[in-house]
């Protein structure tokens, strides 16, 4: 069983968003797709434990919103590692209501697809929820779509936990596992300061915390050490604590 | 209801097999997915007609193989627009029994997957098969895995008329549609030798038959006129006769 091979199959990116009793919810999603032409029918398969699975559990509706390719990961970290049980994650994010009241996230995608569940399908820890599409359309239509790999590859972004492509470092092959941190030894032995100057990874997102950058826009100049770092800091991705940085070597 | 809209999801191709009472068959899908991460399984859509559901339906086994980027449309005909019905689609093809039984497609891949089926959904034309993964592994590390996008936008390839990303010409929009045919009319009036050598184009699997080029494979040299070819030529692509092709322009 060699799981790298899940890093082949080929996915995009999405936004899944629903409402309930008033608020609106949504999540990055690469699970998403056509299963039949006539009529036209989506599926999209979400974490039982999600939010956003249980406002589409009381609608009964979702819309998805096929997200570009030039995207920071400052906004996709408003959707993909915050719950929308802290936050409002539509507050300062451009968006419409469409015709079944599910919001539709229009900033920074291509297209969009709204639908009306017609079959819940439990499979493990996920939902699979089967809908008739009742609404579609074009968004921008010069941008690329955002792909798997090219967040992967080109953006640097990881699988959150809940994920149905996440794996656990354990699965993956040795080789996978030592490639990046000896080249990231590498790189650490000719650039860093001092010993103590360590790169920090963040568990949650992957966010790389790199001390010869800092992170200016929270008040931290270049130069400072993570352990430094004022306690109440939150990683400029996913908002979580400095406990949830471990060293990156 | 745009259904342009449909053409920004980001699928993978793959080749899904499977056997049943010693045969074996297979066919092009693009709606292949990890579902869940533990136990890892994975989701395939299929129309209920095919000759693979039948044999995934009796074996309750099936394999999927990650297509690479750079195949031919030849290589890819075989497995598309063909009935297992009438030939032995792995005849000439590379492939390994799995574990299980089922096929495995080797030639023109880079990873597969070998599935047991959990469950069986019955959706409208299509049906879903979720399946427990019991091996997988890489083919070949290099070659990138081919897209829906590659095969639409660089090989030209188009939908067969089961895929679940189908979509019938009255459905899109009047200007994807136009497009086309326009562009083509103009190349048309400058390289055409005479009005009757019109290029034909297959309904089928979207080959188009140029008069200029002719088929030298198969004994048509270039500068024939469709009509004049034989009655008993076939699409090189796909393998239907004369009577699928019509006038493109």
């Amino acid at each position: 069983m060699n799981y790298e091979a899940f890093f082949k199959l080929t996915y995009g990116l999405y936004l899944l968003t629903s409402k309930s009793d008033g608020r609106l919810n949504g999540h990055i999603s690469n699970t998403v797709f056509q299963i039949t032409a006539e009529p036209a029918r989506m599926a999209v398969a979400t974490h039982a434990d999600n939010l956003t699975t249980e406002f589409i559990r009381k609608s009964r509706v979702f819309a998805v919103s096929a997200l570009q390719q030039e995207v920071t990961l400052e906004f996709l970290g408003n959707w993909g590692f915050k719950s929308g049980r802290d936050i409002n994650k539509f507050e300062k994010i451009g968006h419409k209501i469409g015709k079944t009241g599910a919001p539709i996230v229009t900033e920074k995608c291509i297209a969009y697809y709204e639908c009306e569940v017609e079959q819940e399908i439990q499979i493990g820890t996920h939902v699979l929820f089967v809908g008739r599409v009742v609404d579609l359309d074009m968004l921008a239509g010069e941008e690329l779509p955002l792909t798997y790999a090219y967040y992967r590859d080109v953006i640097k972004g990881v699988s959150p936990e809940k994920s149905p492509t996440y794996l656990r470092e354990e699965k993956l092959a040795p080789e996978t596992l030592r490639e990046k941190p000896s080249e990231q030894d590498e790189r650490h032995a000719k650039a860093a300061p001092a010993k103590e100057m360590k790169k920090y990874r963040c568990t949650i997102c992957g966010h790389i915390y790199d001390p010869a950058e800092g992170d200016p826009p929270a008040g931290i100049p270049p130069g400072t050490a993570f352990e430094d770092i004022p306690d109440d800091w939150t990683c400029p991705i996913c908002g979580v604590t400095k406990e949830d940085f471990i060293p990156y070597d």
